[in-house]
């Protein structure tokens, strides 16, 4: 008999959360009972897991001491709000909001640095990252033999259902006045987002960086455990529904061997290389599947100490709830 | 009385031809006889000019003698079928279609290079460098007194339009048609572009580069007479109808003066600079405009000696037809 855990999930009405039931039930997690917690505007929902209709609870009202591992789905207020009363009942936490500082909760991608995990303490607390730092860092990690990385510069261009459903539904509602040649009114966007690309998701700070390109650089080195990596980063909302595309350059200290890089990409967990001439989409190829799809890999055009690449992934899916699930599946062995 | 000059406009019914010839009349730039040309397609239509319908031609069966100079807003097979019998007549030709080679027609933006118009000898052949390579000319002319670019790596997120009138209803079609839920059957495009992003226009060369890349970094080079400039590019096809969207991060020797910068660029010509925490779009800015719009305008994150920033600019007029139309506005002079 396998031995199952009690397991709470923290923003389950949301887009993650709801795809992270979905795929603890898809790979046959050892879910005893499952606790699906959310604040007091979705508790009362339900969410479908195991051919039942699990009802959505007040997390402010949750016993953590009920549960054996808590996914943190839901935005940074709420992980700094309840994950220390996780962690003070003794429930492991794995935290997909950012807001936890790497110290605490090492942002862990199983493909680049599982071996962090070990060296954790109970009650555990890891971070899922960012989608962007997740894909960067599933796609970079199985190079790092390979090639002397002294310089990223990332484009990443984000789907609109990284801020949620009421995104989703905006950009289909934006769209569908703009061909029906209706007044434009936005809402959830402060601007047109069909047919358009805004160069920032989410406040700059002085400096001029949003959060979401300051936790890309962090976590990326973190996962690398590149410290003092150079990293550009510029976090675009496309109006794209679901999928991330990122164009990637990196500088390196010599010559690329492409052959080499291509048979690593080949051979990586993770990843799904497409070959020369042809390239993944978000749409065509990353939604909906459990791989980073990368392609056009290639040199600088007279620089062969550059390498460029485009990676895709379905931002919700393997940016977030299957890297959350991924890593619990590897903490689970040490709750056991 | 004003002198006038004969013109003639080859591709005067695309996307681009069309807006050059708005812009001749809107600048009153003085125009004896307009001769608008085109291929054995579109001859027969007509287009509006000073009130009056143009009706267009066969450029097979065009006289270039007739002209004093000629645009080729065409493909480049057309530049390379047509513009040696124009500049054997006498004419000066204006190509944007990036076939003549530098040393044979410079590329020039006005605000960046002018003075390379100075060396030409009649008959004159010039370059109107891609929309991309103008854009960024644009911006970075004015900073190379203030900076010392090591690097330039650049994302340019291209709208449909570049493509032509094809490619505009295409995504129209498409979007439609997934908004009322009917089946997608791709046309122009080989795969879905509407909510999705195409990891490059047109086609790449057995190292992985597409002209419009390739064109992007040689042109750039020239404009800014920086031979030996490093320059990543990756041309993104986004599904945006009008209007470029640029990511760029330069990597400089020394660290930046960023309120220098905000300077040079409030004072430089064809710029319009949008304040720090607001941002500009193609969509609610440039399209329609004469300007390249700036903004996000930030050093890196750690990295002092980093500039990003954030272009967009109308990829039909300010990037091709305007800056078409200014250098036959300097070449006049010479032709008087």
């Amino acid at each position: 008999m396998t031995q199952t855990f009690e397991i709470a999930v923290i923003g389950a009405t949301g887009t993650v959360g709801e795809t992270l039931v979905q795929i603890l039930e898809e790979l046959a997690f050892p879910v005893g009972t499952l606790y699906l917690l959310a604040g007091s505007n979705s508790a009362g929902a339900s969410v479908p897991f195991r051919g039942k209709n699990v009802r959505v609870r007040e997390v402010d009202e949750f016993d953590f001491s009920k549960a054996q591992l808590a996914f943190f789905a839901a935005g940074p207020a709420v992980t700094l709000g309840f994950a220390p009363r996780a962690t003070a009942a003794g429930c492991a936490v794995i935290d997909l909001s950012g807001a936890l500082p790497a110290e605490q909760a090492p942002p862990v991608v199983p493909e680049a640095n599982a071996h962090v995990l070990e060296g954790l303490q109970k009650p555990f607390q890891v971070s899922s990252p960012s989608p962007s730092a997740t894909n960067l860092a599933v796609v970079l990690a199985p190079l790092r033999g390979l090639v002397d990385i002294q310089r990223v510069s990332v484009t990443a261009n984000l789907a609109v259902s990284a801020l949620g459903r009421e995104a989703v539904s905006e950009l289909a509602r934006q769209t569908a006045e703009l061909l029906n040649v209706r007044p434009l009114e936005p809402a959830f966007f402060d601007r047109q987002m069909a047919f358009n690309l805004l160069a920032q998701v989410g406040k700059p700070d002085a400096k001029g960086h949003t959060d979401l390109e300051k936790r890309l650089i962090h976590e990326l080195r973190a996962v690398l455990d590149t410290p003092a990596l150079k990293v550009s980063a510029t976090c675009v909302q496309a109006p794209v529904f679901f999928g991330d595309s990122l164009t990637v350059s990196l500088q390196l200290a010599a010559p690329v061997d492409l052959a080499a890089v291509n048979r690593a990409l080949e051979a990586a967990p993770g990843i799904e290389l497409v070959e020369e001439g042809d390239y993944p989409t978000a749409v065509g190829d990353a939604v909906g599947q459990d791989v980073v799809y990368a392609g056009r890999i290639r040199a600088g055009v007279d620089d062969p100490a550059e390498l460029n690449m485009w990676l895709t992934s379905d931002n919700v899916r393997k940016g977030a709830a299957l890297n959350a699930v991924q890593l619990a599946q590897l903490l689970i062995k040490r709750l056991v």
